[in-house]
C-alpha cells in the first residue's frame, strides 16, 4: 500500500520522486555485452534489463512478485449512446474478473503475475462530460489517491488495465486535450462501434474538449476523465515512488496517463507501453509519448491483457540477464 | 522419434501428410465469439487458437508438452571468410546449450519448453558450395532424417532453433535460390559482418547460386544448404506427419525451410513464424511466405531463441480459449 502527498491536482509537478539509476542501467549494458552472444542480437531484451536495472536500482533485477492491477469505473457520458454495449456490463466483467473468467485472469495465470480489481463506484457514474467537469477536483483526487493506495510496494513491476463501458470516448477526449488534432484522430471502434457510432463519439469528444481545453492538464484529468482513469494516474505515480516499473495496457490505459505527459513526460519515465491496439488512435498516441510497444498482435480488449502478455516478454529479458553465461564463463571464443 | 519414408529428396512431394481440420478450427472460432470479451478483440490469440485447434485437431487445443529442438552444424564456406567468428564457435556454443549458459535455455524455462539440441557432425563442415554442392543428396538426406527423429511426437507444438557459424550466408543463398531477387536483398550483418563482410557474403551468395540454379528445389537444399537446415526441414515434416504445429525461429530458421516452400507452400501450412528477425533479408522472406511473425524485438540470436519467447504469446492465446467464461456462464450482457 501505498500513499501520495497529494493535496491538490498540480501538486503533482512538486511530488519528490526518484529517477533513473544511470550507474545500474550501465552496468546492466556491460553485463549484457560479456553473454555468450553477438552484442546487441537480443535486440529490445537488452534494453528491457537496463531498463529494469535503472528503475530498480540494481545491476541485477529480478521479477519474483508482478502485480496487475485492473481498475473499472463508469461514465456520465454514457448518456449520449456512445457505447452498444449496456453500461451493467462494468460490473458484470468485474465479477467475471473476480470469477476467473476473463481474459486478464489466464494471461495473469500464464506470465505468473497476480491480479487486484478495484471497483470504483460503478454504480455512482461520473458527469456527462459534454455538459459539465465529470468530476470535481476532489472526486478526482479521491480516485488517484485510490489508484496508488492499491500499489503493492512490494512488487517488481507493475502491469495496469482497465474496465469501463464508454471509456473509449473518455479516452479519446483525453489524448485530443493532451496532443492536440482532431476528435477522428483519436476516435476508433472501441468495443463494437460501427462508423454511424464513431461520428457519434467524434462530436461528443470534440464538444467536451472545447469545452474543457482551457484548463491545465491535471484539471483536464479530471473535466474529461474518469475514476479509473484518475486511478491509473494515481498507480503510476506510486509505482514511480517505490521505483517499480509500469506496463501500461492499451489505448485507454495510455490514454488515461496522458495528463501526466502533458504535465512533465518525466512523471512516464519509468513506464513502457505493453502493446500496439489495434485501436487506431493508439499509434499516434506511443508515437507522440516516443513509447514504442514490446508487443503488437491486434488486440483491442483493455483488462490490462496486453500487459499480461508482455509481462512473459519482460521476464525472458531478466532470465537471459540474470541465466546467461559469459564468455570467459562458457569458453567461448569472442568476434 | 518420428520417421519419414523418404528414399529420395525429391519424394517429399508424395508423402501422405495430414491436413487443416476445418471443422475443429471453426468450432474454436465459434468458441471464441461466445467468450466474454467483444468478438475480434483478442487479435492473432484468437487466430492463434483456431490455427492451433486445426492442426490439433480439437476445439480446444492444449499445449502440455512444447520441444524446442536446436539443430548445429558447421559449413564449408566459411573458407571464403564470411564470418568474424571462428568457427570452432559452432561446438563451443553447443556446450553452452549442454551447460545451459545460452540465452535458449533461459527462454525456454521462462515460458516452458523442453530443449534438446543436436549436434550434427560439427568436425565434419559441409563442402564449400561456391566450388561444389555442399552436401550430396545421400548426405542431405541423412541429415534431414536425423532432423525427423528428433521430433518427439508427443509434443503439442515444436519450437526449433539452428546454430552454426556461417549459416547466415548459407540462409541468404537459400532464399535467394527459393524467391529471386539479388543477393543484397538477402545477405545481412548475421552475426556481425560490417559493410565489407557484407559485400564479400553477398559475391559468395552470387557465385553459389548461379552454379546451382538449375537444381529442383529440395537439390538445392543439398547443394546450398548445411546439415541443420536439412534437419531443420525433416523436423518440419515430422512434425506435420504427427500435426505438430511448428513455430520457426528467425531468418536463418525460416530460409533453412524455404526449400520446401518452394516445392510446396502447403508444406509450411503448419507453420508460423515465432519473430521478425533484425537481420533485413528476413522481412522479404516472411512477406514471400505470407506469413507474418508474432513478435518484433529486434532481435537476431537465433538458437530458437524467438520461437521460445513466442511460446508463451501461443500458451496465454490457449489460456484464454480455454479459460475465459463464456457470456452466458458469466452472465455478462452480449452486444
Amino acid at each position: 500500500m501505498s500513499t501520495l502527498p497529494l493535496a491538490s491536482l498540480d501538486a503533482v509537478t512538486s511530488l519528490d520522486l526518484p529517477g533513473f539509476d544511470t550507474a545500474a542501467a550501465e552496468a546492466a549494458t556491460a553485463r549484457q555485452m560479456q553473454l555468450t552472444k553477438p552484442p546487441g542480437s537480443l535486440g529490445r531484451l537488452e534494453d528491457l534489463a537496463a531498463f529494469m536495472a535503472g528503475w530498480r536500482g540494481t545491476d541485477r533485477p529480478v521479477i519474483e512478485r508482478a502485480q496487475a492491477l485492473v481498475f473499472a469505473g463508469n461514465h456520465g457520458v454514457c448518456a449520449q449512446g456512445v457505447n452498444p454495449f449496456p453500461q451493467e456490463v462494468t460490473a458484470q466483467m468485474v465479477a467475471n474478473f473476480a470469477a476467473g473468467g476473463a481474459a486478464i485472469n489466464q494471461l495473469c495465470r500464464t506470465t505468473g503475475a497476480e491480479l487486484d480489481v478495484i471497483a470504483l463506484d460503478l454504480d455512482r457514474p461520473t458527469r456527462d462530460f459534454t455538459d459539465q467537469p465529470a468530476m470535481s477536483e476532489e472526486e478526482c483526487l479521491d480516485a488517484l489517491h485510490r489508484g496508488a493506495a492499491a500499489v503493492d510496494t512490494g512488487a517488481d513491476i507493475l502491469l495496469l488495465g482497465e474496465m469501463g463501458i464508454g471509456n473509449s470516448t473518455v479516452a479519446a477526449a483525453l489524448a485530443l486535450a493532451a496532443f492536440g488534432g482532431t476528435a477522428p484522430d483519436w476516435v476508433g471502434p472501441g468495443t463494437g462501434s460501427d462508423a454511424d457510432g464513431m461520428s457519434l463519439k467524434a462530436r461528443v469528444v470534440t464538444k467536451a474538449v472545447e469545452k474543457h481545453a482551457a484548463l491545465a492538464p491535471m484539471m483536464r484529468l479530471a473535466a474529461l476523465g474518469g475514476r479509473e482513469q484518475a486511478a491509473l494516474c494515481g498507480a503510476v505515480l506510486a509505482a514511480r515512488k517505490a521505483r517499480i516499473p509500469v506496463l501500461l495496457d492499451g489505448f485507454i490505459c495510455t490514454a488515461a496517463v496522458s495528463p501526466l505527459y502533458a504535465t512533465s513526460p518525466d512523471l512516464l519515465a519509468h513506464c513502457l507501453i505493453a502493446h500496439m491496439s489495434r485501436e487506431p488512435g493508439h499509434r499516434r498516441l506511443a508515437d507522440a509519448m516516443e513509447k514504442p510497444p514490446l508487443l503488437d498482435l491486434g488486440m483491442a480488449l483493455g483488462e490490462g491483457s496486453g500487459a499480461a502478455l508482455a509481462l512473459g516478454i519482460v521476464k525472458g529479458a531478466l532470465a537471459c540477464h540474470n541465466g546467461m553465461a559469459t564468455f570467459a564463463e562458457a569458453g567461448v571464443s569472442d568476434a
